[in-house]
């Protein structure tokens, strides 16, 4: 097993031996994110994505920048990841491919995430211009890599992964749809030999879906550092509820009485 | 996939769609049965295992019998699993290999069992007497097999619960020891290939440790019909404490709030 780094953030340890949870915000409009503050504060999950994909004034660089810092002052305590998804690969909006990279290279320079996510499937020169422009500040980057049809082969599945890595991802991220058990357990294979035999990096893997809801609670096992919990919504199929995620992974680190 | 016979024993239905919990009784003494029972009615498992060979009085074997027909009694809501393990299996007792094989057969003819195990490793000829026995009595028969030091390849996992199914098991179980993280992948794809390509009959695994503990939750998605929780103690490695089992399956299944 090659040695993984871990990211200290907001006194949060990415990468240490229990999975992190994340919880999505999904709010709609500029006007639902005081709620979705105060619905983070009453969750208390280890990290939250801010999915500004799903906002309607996501076009409006300005507002969008101007909702993060709101969000960063009423999240203090808590490691931001922003992402803003690209449609085909699960968005929630249409933006024109060039606003959204000048939108994530704007929310880098702001240093108002710790996180920000970028898609692997992005224009390779627009990709390394954007971790470059992250390093440089000191954001984190996940690269990340969905397929919410199926679950493509284990091998590619770590070829993916490596690829993340090697493009100078800080957090590699696959997420994948299960159409049987067998390709649950090619996704908790990937991820350990990938775990095993590749990766410098944590690693954030998932098989969607209530079939693939086994993946989402076995991170300590197999190498998966961040897990997803839905808060109100959720920002993807098989999430489960934050405070019982939380409550199956002490159970299951033998850390709980039920 | 071929299709799975299931049992309805007492009101519950093994082989369903969830895996059933399963308490073991491991008092070492015919004194300790009422306390055990108490605190069985308290934990309401699905199933009770008593693990006889714990016993002091194993070797009398009317003894055991009065003390079976005793738990039957406290526990009638309860299938009822009558295992006098072998010791090189992880068994509590040096019982003769005679007289144990004689005592599982008074057992059968007791009635007072509606479940017996008799290990894969039994003298052929003894194990095929036991079983036709026990289809004679309507006893379910889960024929066995333990691992406590390793995980054999996956192929040889496969073919011993094939042999178990051929020999006449009503249920196929193997317990495995894992010693990295490819080990229960193995368990896990062993028991999905089994479900998926050859099992007429409901299957029992599981590997064991705290490294293993994603095996005692994932039956539901991999193909696994009941699952060992602990009470006052647990009879392997690795078990959860019955009540956080049962919370953990509700909460993987989408049936509980934390």
């Amino acid at each position: 097993m090659t040695s993984i780094k871990t990211y200290q953030v907001r006194g949060k340890t990415i990468g240490g031996s229990r999975p992190l949870i994340c919880a999505p915000i999904v709010a709609k409009s500029a006007a639902e994110l005081p709620r979705a503050v105060a619905e983070i504060l009453a969750l208390a999950p280890d990290l939250v994505e801010w999915r500004a994909d799903y906002l309607a004034e996501i076009e409006d660089g300005p507002a969008v920048l101007a909702a993060l810092a709101g969000l960063r002052e009423g999240l203090e305590a808590f490691p931001l990841i922003f992402t803003c998804r690209v449609d085909r690969e699960g968005g929630a909006s249409s933006i024109p491919e060039e606003r959204r990279l000048r939108l994530i290279g704007e929310v880098i320079d702001s240093g108002k995430a710790d996180l920000v996510d970028i898609e692997l499937c992005t224009e390779e020169g627009a990709l390394r211009g954007l971790i470059a422009r992250a390093k440089a500040k000191a954001v984190l980057v996940i690269v990340s890599n969905h397929d919410f049809k199926a679950t493509p082969p284990l091998a590619e599945m770590v070829e993916r992964m490596r690829r993340e890595q090697e493009l100078g991802a800080d957090i590699a991220k696959i997420a994948v749809m299960p159409t049987c058990a067998g390709d649950i357990l090619d996704l908790l294979a990937a991820t350990r030999e990938m775990r095993e035999e590749h990766a410098r990096i944590p690693l954030m893997t998932m098989s969607m879906s209530a079939l693939g809801v086994i993946s989402r609670v076995s991170g300590a096992t197999f190498g998966s550092a961040i897990t997803f919990g839905s808060g109100r919504a959720a920002s993807a199929p098989g999430q489960i509820p934050v405070a019982e995620l939380r409550a199956a992974l002490d159970i299951l680190e033998g850390k709980a009485k039920a």
